[in-house]
């Protein structure tokens, strides 16, 4: 099987994702002082533009961390050891979440899920009104579970713990949502959003971000995990004048001044735009290859992936390496319980038509390699939605 | 009508192609001292690997200019004012080399063409056995010509130029071949290749070639044209050392020399095959429109690009419009007689399937949405052929 | 005050460092799939290359984070709430880990010191003889005080250690001193040595080491301070296959791969003598100004910088901004306690003999531009020696 | 004798110069469709950019080319075989233009020169008075002279021609003083200026310039050289609309925009000023070195560069090898008839205090180690001149 290097590889994984040039170019420039003025006004731009993403007023700090540290910090800077928490089975990266905070000493009560639905409010509900003695501490939801292409209704949980006069804090993990798909920081009531670099925000792995409500931090003061890396006080006190606790990654916050930049020239509504139509295109493909999507709830399906459950007895990861060795493309495997049933198309970041076309005709052409029953009519029903949709 | 400008442009016309980042990279390092043993290495290593593609074990020269500065540097070195040659109306390109040769002071008898076959070697022969007294100094044919996607024989017009036993030179245009179809410098007996940086070898535009023969530098020493900058005999002396007369453009060269180890790992042959493949797909999604492709030569057909014309009444600029700004694709124009009637899609360079596949997409949504009578079966027939020859 | 901007920026700081054009072009190219074979292998290539640096034929984990990040890691992998641990007060660093160590909730025996003297064996020699009942469970140690410029010995350290026949574990700080000063993880019996990579590795900020003894491991195992992202367990564990139990950093990765492929083809052994150069024409230029080095104790010299007291009543900070706004170089402030007494000249990275020369140029010239007391001796002296030590 | 190639290389050759990192990073972007709008407003922009920096409201036209090739151009547009012009023997470049318009077919009267002194307007005056018949067409002059390091007054000549009455031509060579030497096209009534990227433009080498007056263009109508590549009509008539007559050097273009966009940010009269006083100071450091200007007419000194001429029995080759061997920094050579007796400091493009004071650091070690005698005051004398004029 020969391999096809040439040209553009297309890196169709959930995230990382294809990142503009004037991104990259912007972190290939020399290092600088980190602790000058002119890093300073830098520092003040980023955490600005930022706060217009996260539609927040509030606070939001940047680790140069991954995601899965952005977890840590949201759970270290508001939890003491043994407290509990409520958080709910999305998929791969919700049980992640869940593992994480175990090893932290916490105490998890984990809403069952089946991977195809989004979190129920009325179970968070259910849940918190139950807990008379506001035992629970925080409830912790991935908004867009990247494994499975599901989004759960994050305004309607809030209304949920407000319907049960629950004190608990409202954690959110937008990995694979922030500035691709909708969501209000501030108007949602979320206290600490988690979010990274490497998808929405067109930038490579390696900075994570919390976004933090007053009471977060107000809660934050009687926490008792111990924390010194991700310590929000540290980091807010520090941020003021446009410093950080310890070294900060300084080449990607040049990218991410880019990033913002690129953001906001094109307007956030219309970047969730794209992202809803890009993803509607993806969703009539898979319809048309008469392949089914993992999400088995319409109002859920995301806007930043789909993942698409193979035929029993097909392979999804030899389908991905086919279309790897003889296409050049990268897709996302499948995690967890759904691995080699699922693979991911991600559809998420600076993306556009044409790339999209390549994608899906890289996915057709794939399946026809790998004899995976189907109909030809995907790509062509994803163009005809696209034409009549510009 | 928005404007999609996120994500990848897709530049499909048929040069300048996309450059390779490897080789992007390349150029954006720093500029260093021309006349370093350093530089003389790298002017060695660019020579030696120019020869390889060119197929030829003569010399090669490099000029710091566009390719008609290479055509007019295969003229002024070899002939003197008022001397006849034979040229070929192949296309737009064909008819600007005539005429940069006329400016010049060159007598040319032009073969009529009509833009849609190749260079008739009978024609050639004929002209060349009725010129009893070699007044004809040179006959020069552009090898695939990039206006119309039509490739002329080169060996078969050799072997014309010797069956009428005439010592013309032969001079070949191969600006949109090279490094992209088969092409012969030694073999095929051609005495002056001309070439440039922006097509086949990955390229921004700003360096173009002289592939020599050593007839050709024969004659170059009687010949009067008045030439400085072009003058052969002062590059050659200076290339002996790794040097240059003047100065060269060295951060392209950084780049030809990383495009040149590009092309050696993956094969000439392979570098042939590939781009055959997919000229064959695109032929395929043509025919599936039911459009017409320009060249009516099947045997002629290039593998570089293909010019497709449009039903009468259509304005092929108009559709490249829509498709520019609905889908963040350029499309090559049609130039001189073909204006408005064609429109051409590169197929050459750093070039793979799903790159093909979404420019193909982005011409069949474009042709509904500028409703252009076609049949919506020209990718489909693209896809087919690609996932059945892999 | 005309401000200067044209030009190279001299940064001279101690680190960040200079990033090579190799190493910034290296992370300037697209984002790839984290989870490919492609890119396992290129995690197996740094793994590789880095246990060579660290001189180790253990482990090494990397984090996307700052070494902070890899402060913590070392402290939470092996230790307990509550536990002893020996630290010293070597400078500014040196008491923001045994800071960073308290809020975690560890209990610190921190040496005092004077930061100007490296951490004296005998004393931990003495510290630990006298803990009997073995509570010590680890003595930390900053390699190369980078506030300072004072190294301290870590051999000299684990023979301490070794004659107190204590089993506590040997932690080491080389963030500023690994890839420019001798360290050798292995032969020194460290157990973890902690490091980043913007220092002598010559990468941006935003990924750090730990180097880990098979007898950490083993502590590791009973050790209870909460932790998940800084798990060593899983780390390693993914690690084998080439892969991150989280998005690794991926594009500082590729730099990582170019920075020790440079390290490599100079050869650390010339990577230390040209940092041991460097210094020391940089004491020459400090001796030849008539101005205090930091360090009182010549054969703790730091190789990596060198803190220059000024004269009672001069403000460094001030002769710092003089020196950024008309000579566009920035220098290291003075941190904790020498604050405003003391400037710091990094001299490590990827730095030579002319950078050298003109940020010395850059500092007599600053001294006279504010008006500091000094002989206008040190540069000469510093080029003396560089001339007479080629 | 060991080689240090670590840290940043010092380009001091009188150009290339060093690129900044912004204008890399601009030609570092995807080359697009050159026939597009886009591309058609890029040029635009460069084009009225330029007529900032060549002081002129009258037209500019840009060659993919060298400096040479705008040399060419200059001279086949104006003239007919056999024209004679007036040229002056300034030194290597001088001469090499003068060897140009003979290979060219022009009659050149060569006023000749030492290499140390500027041209003298009134033998300028005096030979156009005696040519009664105004057989002379053009007086042609090199304003800074790149292999001497002396610059000759344009205005004085234009003086002298109008004294004369002479309707000859000015054609001006500025490759190495435009955006570096005060030059005015308008002004001085200059009619053809030629330039070149690789020096005060900051680009790489690669594309060249033609400043034209209306009287140029007159001239151009009747002019008889036989020219097409470089044929100002074509290039005029296309650069109208944005385009050119053949593919342009679209990402050295990009470069272009920027480094257009630096210059305009700094101010032209600040670019002056900082290279007036960077070369001052490389002046003061050889007198301070005891060792002889070329230039013998301090009111002709160069800004842009300095030759500086060793003693008998020197070679300054062998001086600069030792310092690109031991201290990584490049020198101009001495070329022609200084050949191994001069070398050559450049101090133009994008260049500050810093970078110079290690250049010349470089020199003052180069000079020790070759053991040329010389005082080792010349660095020293040239930070006192730079400390006391920020």
């Amino acid at each position: 099987m020969a391999r096809h290097t040439t040209g553009r590889h297309f890196l169709q994984i959930p995230g990382p994702t294809n990142i503009p040039d004037r991104v990259l170019r912007a972190i290939d420039m020399a290092t600088m002082d980190h602790r000058s003025a002119d890093f300073a006004a830098l520092v003040g731009e980023v955490l600005l533009g930022l706060k217009a993403v996260f539609r927040t007023e509030q606070s939001v700090v940047i680790y140069p961390a991954s995601g899965t540290g952005a977890w840590e910090a949201a759970l270290v800077n508001t939890l003491s050891a043994g407290d509990r928490i409520l958080m709910a089975e999305t998929g791969h990266f919700g049980t992640l979440w869940k593992s994480l905070a175990e090893k932290l000493g916490l105490t998890v009560t984990f809403l069952p899920g089946d991977w195809r639905h989004a979190v129920n409010p009325d179970e968070i509900e259910a849940h918190l009104t139950k807990d008379t003695k506001h035992d629970i501490r925080a409830v912790c939801i991935v908004h867009n579970e990247t494994s499975t292409g599901v989004v759960s209704d994050i305004a309607a949980i809030r209304r949920a713990i407000d319907k049960a006069g629950h004190p608990a804090l409202l954690m959110v993990d937008t990995v694979s949502s922030l500035a691709s798909i909708d969501y209000r920081h501030d108007e949602w009531g979320v206290d600490v959003t988690v979010a990274s670099s490497q998808k929405g925000l067109m930038l490579p792995p390696g900075l994570s971000f919390n976004a933090i409500s007053q009471k977060a931090q107000r809660v934050s003061a009687s926490a008792r995990l111990p924390r010194a890396y991700w310590r929000w006080q540290d980091m807010l006190a520090n941020n003021k004048n446009g410093h950080f606790p310890y070294t900060p990654a300084t080449n990607l916050l040049y990218g991410l001044r880019e990033a913002l930049l690129m953001l906001k020239e094109e307007g956030l509504e219309n970047v969730f735009k794209r992202h809803a139509r890009l993803a509607q295109a993806t969703r009539r493909a898979a319809l048309g290859w008469g392949l089914e999507i993992l999400c088995q709830q319409p109002d859920a399906y995301s806007n930043s992936l789909t993942a698409i459950v193979l035929p029993d007895g097909c392979n999804a990861d030899a389908l991905r390496e086919i279309i790897l060795r003889r296409f050049n493309m990268s897709l996302g495997t499948g995690l967890g319980q759904v691995a080699r049933r699922v693979f991911r198309i991600g559809h998420l970041g600076d993306f556009n038509d044409l790339m999209l076309a390549g994608a899906l005709a890289g996915v057709e052409m794939g399946l026809s390699v790998a004899q995976i029953p189907h109909r030809k009519e995907g790509l062509k029903a994803a163009l005809d939605y696209l034409s009549e949709n510009t």
